[in-house]
């Protein structure tokens, strides 16, 4: 299990620290997006040198591709991938949702098609726990119907966001159920595993903790952009009990203003001592602004997708790279960027990387856009531990709307 | 221009000193292959890691994309790209010749059409020697025609390739003139130039030697498969006078045998007290022959493109990543090679990358196959140091036959 401390509150901003299984970080914290075991482009070490200290990995791709049985040879998802810090596993059920005309919804969980190779398969909350716990993540998530905002052009109906969410809610009590039995197995089965590494370097360290504590797992509030909705699905997470609480359903196409709304309202009533987890946001003044309300973990593939197309996010707002401008232009990216893609190289020379479709122009892309959002939370610690937040919030939203000085 | 200094014989493999305006480095050494300014998927510093001294970059890619007014911008490639150390152009011949439908010869130059845009574009001695002058690489190629083994199923006579070869010596010397022309304009402007970096701190280290000495210029020995026809070539070459030479029109499609006879016969005769560069070659057996042979200076896209589709070089013959064998094998590529893939992550987490076409797997796949490159000619130089080159040849070729271990 996870221990969540608190460190400084300014207004209702959170300054905590986070004891994982695999490690402690500070938050407010940003997890960039490996979704196949791999943040794209960036090895382990180029992830810590841009100052990631846990990542999130995809139970649904994962499972598919490489499959459970290698990773079960490796004894998890770090040693797999070599990393050795904290990993966040999602549950599988927005990837499974997203497969719109190929899935059906039961009771017992989600039919679909393999989009690999069309094997019929079935993901129960079971099943994700199952998967997760040979992923063997630091912190699982309960596998949830992500709520809809609409379907096609139909909004979804405040009776079908409350039965979406009833279900999350029995699926929940099934997460939990297995995912302590399976915990429970683990820990029985520890001390035979603690021979079965890699028979590379990656990791020894962690080994001393796998066997002394415990994975931690993580609800979901769902209830779509209904408050009611949202406090019953709140009230009873917490009725069942969670190492922390996530707000799902949020950054699925509504307008802004209703995922703001929907944010200020949860964030605040989630149980203060616990980690308080957005899922999938978002633009670096999504982000700014759910702090302010007293978020403390973020994932999104905002800046490593976006980097990969070209778009830069800096201070001063977003740059496109491809753009015919930065042709001969020998500046760096953002000259008050600390990251070693600003340090090495103009925007001219990226912008032919770029051009050219040379993935080093994605790799040093993603590690500027990685560590601006790294940075951005980290300057929201140092804002928040100076009782300063509320300053600190509106010079960042300022400076982003001011636009790139030519 | 360039010193070359001769550290220690064995047989007729060669240890040699190179000092180019951009650095020292040792020979033999091989130089990996940076086609748009950029070896795909590493970073200047990634290739120091791996052991990279001297890189390559393609004169045609670069004069057509970012051009060479953008070079220009930045004083030359070292600082568009970040590179701090000796680079050498090929001339661009080799890539217009390569363009068999769209392009015709005359005695001027080459005549084609751009395959990114189309439009009609000319290359002669004269304009290769601007570009290579914009580059400012340390070492320039000559202009020359690469006399090809066979047009179609039709073998290349004699008679065409003592013309293509005599073509070849009259855009050398032309080539001769054109580039000390453009380094005497250069020495003159060097005063005003040096304040041209970019303004990121690349390398500040470099712009005293870049007003101190001057670019090197490499002939290009011709004369297809013919021993009589090499040597008029040599002859020729060695009149003008150039700082190296290279034996060109190899690894065009020639049977082995073919290659090994004239590089054989070429190497021997070259000029002891320059370095010998065979261009374009090629498989680890290859180089280690040739080095035999008093070969120094090596480039080819093998390890690099060969590393993109998950071929890795290792001391016991060459692995397929991407064969379902190695889906759960927690093994490095080679336990024995020091590249930190091998020191950070198994076969099974590569075959995965690979698989999913994930461009880190490219990444830590190019590192392996350039570190074993570089290791190559680092031990070949350490055996020719110690006076046991032969019988290091003859082990390597041993277990480079002897297959992987299972």
């Amino acid at each position: 299990m996870l221990t969540f401390e608190r460190v400084a509150d300014d207004g209702a901003a959170r300054r905590g620290r986070l004891h994982c299984r695999h490690g402690v970080f500070e938050t407010p914290m940003f997890m960039p997006v490996g979704t196949y075991g791999a943040v794209k482009g960036m090895s382990p070490a180029a992830l810590r040198d841009v100052g990631a200290r846990i990542i999130l990995g995809n139970t649904f791709h994962l499972w598919l591709r490489p499959g459970t049985d290698v990773i079960a040879r490796f004894g998890g998802l770090h040693r797999f991938i070599g990393w050795n810090g904290p990993i966040l596993t999602d549950s599988g059920g927005y990837q499974v949702f997203s497969l719109t005309a190929m899935r059906r919804i039961t009771e017992d969980g989600v039919r679909f098609a393999s989009p690999i190779n069309g094997d019929r398969l079935l993901l129960t909350p079971e099943e994700s726990m199952r998967i997760q716990s040979v992923l063997d993540s630091d912190i699982a998530m309960v596998f949830d119907e992500c709520t809809p905002y609409q379907t096609g052009d139909r909004l979804t109906t405040e009776r079908e966001a409350a039965e979406s969410m009833r279900l999350s809610l029995r699926w929940a009590h099934r997460s939990r159920s297995a995912f302590d039995a399976a915990q429970a197995a683990k820990g029985s089965r520890a001390d035979s595993e603690s021979s079965a590494g890699p028979e590379t370097e990656a990791d020894s360290g962690s080994r001393a903790d796998a066997t002394s504590r415990t994975n931690a797992l993580f609800g979901i509030v769902q209830g779509g952009m209904h408050e009611s909705l949202r406090d019953e699905s709140l009230t009873s997470l917490t009725e069942i009990g969670f190492d922390g609480y996530a707000i799902g359903g949020l950054s699925v196409g509504e307008p802004k203003a209703e995922m703001q709304r929907i944010v200020a309202h949860c964030a605040p009533r989630l149980p203060a001592d616990r980690p308080r987890y957005l899922m999938g946001v978002g633009t670096p003044e999504d982000i700014v602004t759910a702090i302010g309300n007293g978020i403390d973990l973020f994932d999104c593939v905002m800046p490593t997708r976006h980097a990969r197309n070209g778009w830069l996010f800096t201070r001063h707002g977003d740059l496109k790279i491809r753009n015919a401008r930065y042709r001969d232009d020998r500046r760096p990216i953002d000259a008050g960027c600390h990251c070693s893609t600003c340090a090495h190289f103009s925007r001219a020379y990226l912008h032919h990387l770029s051009r050219i479709g040379e993935m080093l122009g994605a790799h040093l892309a993603t590690v500027h856009n990685l560590h601006y959002y790294l940075s951005l939370v980290e300057d929201a610690r140092a804002a928040i531990d100076g009782r300063r937040f509320e300053h600190w919030r509106a010079a960042i939203l300022s400076d982003r709307a001011s636009g790139l000085p030519d």
